[in-house]
Parts: structure tokens; C-alpha cells; sequence
């Protein structure tokens, strides 16, 4: 049987990362820590997220995975090169493929991202987007209140527009053509965050852009997915969810990420690892 | 030296609580503990919350205090009992007092709590409203976006106005009388509440309900105030604050609660007490 593929977040925001790791490998099993005792990191100090995104780690490893995927933002904008280091197997982090992804589609050379406080505080994006390209304009926003909404389940509506309005309107001053959605949650406010930028901006998804660079390190190698919807799909692997609380509304909000229905939740706690 | 008041929060709400101490009771030393590694409590389990709870109270103890007030609605509406039981000092929670000014102050009999998703889900508040006055309707109701908003410092404005509609539209539509602002942070929004729901309806603020019952365990007793402004105050009592985690915007939003400078902050771990 092939290892598993570890996924960590600090909570079900990276579940819009698994729901695209089953997408493009069916039939891989995939173990997701969700670290929602401790969530959110985003405003949290650089040496606490260090820290967590260190036990998270370990205790994927007790899985024997063949790679951990952070699909966690704020981790990934400030521990990967941590943990990387730390730790003897693939890491894969979701900042490097959305910088990637918006240097590609990138039409004017004015790239924005948005983020949590500690994403954008980090300057990761804008230090990997000008290393590839000094000629870049990137703006980093942080938006702290999208979190907030997309777990309450508001991916639309007069708030979510009022919310999206009030923090993205000075990137529109700034004609931005591509936008980087930077934290696992804000995919569920695509649609939302698309109308209000309008059809000139290209948003970058990095729960997606991450897929090619997971595909490198998989054993084996992923076929080539025949195209189609659902229905062309072959036996879906396992998922096993860990969480460091069963918070009260996890399964509600957990389903809009993977849009469907959760295996088990087991608690787990880490702080001592 | 008289002993210390203890006062802990999931995080920086607390400090209303504080605000209101030295307001009350200048002269007097405050130890404060913030988890802001671990905040937000609201929308985690009871489990959790109580764990934490215990661990934030044991680590109050080594200040000696002569109380330990926990300014946190959660954990006074989750584990106010057990804390009362398991520790041999004063605990005193925030719930009991907002409840009996809600009740002296209700015209109507129809009152109104809101607060986070635990909160609210714990039904404490209803429950000891009813168990004073059976006939009382009692409309709780979880505003998750209000603890984001304030720690943006978004106390007004179009955004904040939208999601008080968003929330509190079906409690004005019961034509309640009496609003309990069942989180330490929502004080900061009171302008913006009371603008929405009218004259009409008279805010309860539980971080200045409190006060009378913590005068009750205070050894000396407290001396009657002065009336008057800041001018007519005593000597001011030291105010050491403690933090699990010190967040990057924590001096800025804190100073808001505490409408002044903030001394120095300690980071302290309380995850093995």
C-alpha cells in the first residue's frame, strides 16, 4: 500500500486543499490535521506559529506519509524553510506554486494578494514574486474579517460584499490584474471577491496551483486523469481528519470546503509533541 | 501589601474588565492574563474552554490573588462551576451579575443576549434568567463577526454598521428591551448597538455590572468612590499583564480596551499547568 499524503492547517481551511488532492488522485489516502483549538494563526507572532506548525508536523509523521502538504497560508508564509529543514521528507508549502502561477498569468505586472495579518506582515509573497522579478508591483491586504465570514458560511450576500468592498477596493485603485488568494479560506468567496474586482482580474487559487508540484514527489507518479466530471473518476482513497478540538461547527462548515459528506472527526491533542 | 485582583480573558476583552477596576477601585494591584495563543475561545468545545480555563486560573494562583475574576463570558458560561469548585479563592464570573441588571433593569420582560457561538449554545444565560423569573422571554443569539471587527479596531463605520443589521435585525423584531453585551469585546461596539437597536432599548454591559461583586470579596473593603472625574482618583494600582502569545496588533487594540498606555508584556506559557 502507498503512504499516505499528510495535509495540515490550523483548521478546515486545507480542506479546500484535500478536496482538489482527491480531484487530481483519486484513490490516494490522505490524513488532514486540522490544529482548530489553536486556530486562527493569522494573528498570531511569528515564534508561536513556529512552534504549532512543528508539533502538526509531527504528529502527521507518526502516519509515515510520503510528504506534508502545509496547506496553511500563514505557515507556509513563515515556517516552511523551518521546517523543511527539520524534518527528513518532502514539505510542500502552497506560497511558492501561487507565485508561480501569478508570475504566469500575470498580464500588467501589478499583482496583489491578500492574506491573514501574519501572511502579509511575513512579506513572503512580495519577497518570492520581486526574487523571480524585481519589475513587479505586488500589494499585500491583509483581511482579517474573511476568515470570519467564510465560516459563518457568508460566501455571499450584503455583508460579504460590504466586507470585500471595504478591504479590496484600494487593490482595484490600484489596477491589479491578478489577485492571489492567500489563506485556504478565501476560495469560498471566489465568486464574491470576483465580481466585485470584475472580469479584468485573474484570481490565483493556490489550494490548485499547489497539484502540479504535489504530483512531482508522489510514488507512483499519478496518471493522467481522463477528463470529465465525477463520473469518470476511479475508487476514492481514504480520509482520515484529526482535529485538536471538535469544534461546535466544524462539520457544517467542514462539508462547504469539501462539498461533501466527512468521514469521522478524531480529536487529538498535540501541544506536547 | 494587599493581595492582587487575577483577571483573565481568552485574549485582550478583558481589559474592559480592567478598565473598569481602575475605575472602581484605584489602588488596587491587577495581574491579567490574556491566551491569546489560543483565543478565540467562542467557537470552540466545552471540553476545551474548560481545560484552558483551568490552566488560565492555575497560573493566576501564583500571583497569590485574593480573587480571580474571569472576564470571558464563554468560560463564565462554560466553567464558571467547576473552576468554583476545583479552586479554594473566589471566582468570580461575569454572567450572574449582567443577568441581575438585566432582570432589575427589563421594562418589557423581554430581554435580549448576545455573545459568541459557545456562549450562546451553552443557554446559561436563559437559563439563569428563567430560574429568577420563569416569565421572562430570553432571545440569545451567537454574532461571531463582532469580535473581528473590534480587534480590526472597526468600532463604526459602514462596515460594522452592516453587520450589526446583519445580526441584530431579529432581536429588534422581538421589540426586546433589555440587550446583554455578552462578550468583553462588544462593549467597544456599544455606540454602534445602541444607534441600530434605538432608544428604546437599554445595554446591559456586564464589564461594569461586575464591579459590586467584586467589591464584595475586596479585604480592605473598598472606600466609597468620589464622583467625579479622572482629577478626583487616588494613587493608581500596578497593572502587570501577562500573554501566552504577544500578536502583532495586541498593544494597538489593546490600548483601545484600556484607553491608555499599556505597560509591559510578559510572554508566558500555560499549556502544561
Amino acid at each position: 500500500m502507498s503512504k499516505p499524503i499528510g495535509v495540515f492547517d490550523s483548521g478546515l481551511g486545507g480542506l479546500t486543499v484535500v478536496f482538489n488532492l482527491q480531484k487530481s488522485f483519486p484513490g490516494k489516502e490522505i490524513v488532514y490535521f486540522g490544529d482548530t483549538a489553536r486556530l486562527p494563526y493569522g494573528n498570531k507572532s511569528p515564534e508561536t506559529i513556529r512552534n504549532f506548525a512543528r508539533q502538526n508536523t509531527k504528529f502527521l509523521l507518526s502516519f509515515q506519509p510520503e510528504m506534508v502538504v502545509v496547506a496553511c497560508h500563514t505557515v507556509s508564509a513563515l515556517a516552511l524553510k523551518q521546517l523543511k529543514a527539520e524534518f527528513p521528507l518532502p514539505i510542500i508549502g502552497v506560497l511558492s506554486p501561487a507565485v508561480k502561477a501569478a508570475l504566469a498569468k500575470t498580464g500588467n505586472g501589478r499583482i496583489g494578494i491578500i492574506g491573514t495579518i501574519a501572511t502579509v506582515k511575513s512579506n513572503s509573497y512580495p519577497a518570492e514574486i520581486k526574487k523571480a522579478n524585481p519589475k513587479i508591483r505586488v500589494y499585500g491586504l491583509a483581511c482579517p474579517l474573511f476568515v470570519p465570514l467564510v465560516e459563518e458560511g457568508l460566501f455571499s450576500g450584503p455583508l460579504t460584499e460590504t466586507a470585500i468592498a471595504h478591504y479590496l477596493k484600494p487593490l482595484k485603485e490600484k489596477k491589479i490584474g491578478t489577485l492571489i488568494l492567500g489563506c485556504t479560506h478565501y476560495p469560498l468567496l471566489k465568486t464574491a471577491i470576483a465580481g466585485f474586482m470584475g472580469p479584468k482580474v485573474t484570481l490565483v487559487d493556490p489550494s490548485e496551483e499547489v497539484m502540479p508540484e504535489i504530483a512531482l514527489y508522489l510514488t507512483p507518479p499519478p496518471s493522467p486523469l481522463p477528463t470529465g466530471g465525477e463520473g469518470t473518476r476511479g475508487k476514492e482513497g481514504g480520509l482520515r481528519i484529526y482535529l485538536s478540538d471538535i469544534t461546535p461547527n466544524f462539520r457544517k462548515v467542514a462539508a462547504s470546503f469539501l462539498k461533501k459528506r466527512l468521514p469521522r472527526l478524531e480529536k487529538v491533542n498535540v501541544e506536547n509533541l
